[in-house]
């Protein structure tokens, strides 16, 4: 841990103090950690070429003609970026799916698009949670 | 199944079937769907009452004292509205976990915060992802 | 000013660094302060009763039939929310106008989904930009 | 205009008319043109050589030392990308400004980035609102 200082004007440091209690930080230094590592991967989102991890999460009718098979089809074609899905039962005819994805950032779009656009899936969103290295 | 018909000038109808086949979607009605669930997803986001889904991701470092404890305990907390919780090995020291939250979007925020702001947590991300209903 | 100090492991730290002089801040305390104002526009802008300021940014084609009325009988409605209008020919056809407003976060939205949903324009994107005391 | 039919489970439908009325499309068609050129924008944000026009709102105090000279000499070396650039007193010591840029999404960003990063700039906050053709 290395430590260094930082200069503010009062009027943002009560409101750092305010999230840092709000939120419930510890102190301000690892509020500060956190702001930082979210800048990193809003950045590291926008470069295609940068190891990421995103979380992408599908709806699907489980009662759609195969599109289980499908799924598990496309999924197979990137099991090396696809760490983990969970799968939830929402309903009797919803299903709820969240894949741990990781690559570079433009792979895991891709998975993100494939998947999101195959007939049945009623609805998909990707986000890119995290940077490969943090 | 309803159908109605939706006009559109040339270019833009143009882009769209780009969209389409680059994105793989079966048809425009598929495409056009799913856009509408987007608007959706975010729309419900915004307001503090309405039941969403969404997934929170957080990265930790194993070794921080009695980390996993604390976790469990305010997980525990809010055990009706955490679906899952799937756990990755990311490499020797951090761990990345993903949960899928289901709630009012204010609770769901709330969550996020309490998780996200605890000591040896390195960072989080929470992201609503779907409507309650879809 | 007031100055405190902050503690952040080593990698973290090369890595703000290395932001600080990529994007040409003057130093670290520079890079923070922003880190710190962008979460709070994010906060704010998820409270519909804080004061904000956002830009909207519509486009439409001059040509549609009393669009430009229209346009400016809503931002009428509105004018104690709308600081400035500045427009811009894009080209033979298209305006584009971005307007900045200001006032409780609920209302900024209501006065983009008004101006957006207008026939005749043809997109239209608002952003929360800065929070009303910054 | 080009005129196709579209296909929609009853329930999204309902609930496309929902936005429709709440935010005063009016029709089905319009919102969803919307919709496709919002997903355009999203899409095309993310490729660094396409086409964008983008807003940057930048928040600083007048007071600051060369600080407008500083942000002219910057803006004056991408004159060919900043379309305008309007100048609100927000109070007695705040100045809150709005560029329009037009660039490739690169462009757009490193700009964003020079000025935001300037010594005396509070806050800023860049965001691509429209494709360059639209």
């Amino acid at each position: 841990m290395k430590r260094f200082g930082v200069s503010m004007e009062d009027g943002l440091l009560q409101k750092l103090d305010k999230i840092v209690s709000k939120k419930g930080y510890q102190n301000r230094s690892e509020a500060i950690r956190d702001f930082i590592r979210d800048h990193l991967v809003e950045q590291d989102s926008l470069d295609p070429k940068k190891e990421v991890i995103g979380t992408l999460t599908i709806v699907y009718d489980h009662h759609a003609h195969d599109l289980s098979d499908k799924l598990t089809y496309i999924q197979h074609d990137y099991h090396k970026n696809i760490i983990s899905s969970t799968h939830i039962h929402m309903n009797h005819d919803k299903c709820l799916e969240v894949l741990i994805l990781k690559g570079k950032s433009y792979k895991v779009r891709e998975i993100g698009d494939r998947l999101i656009s195959t007939k049945g899936v009623k609805h998909g969103k990707l986000v890119i949670t995290a940077t490969g290295k943090i």
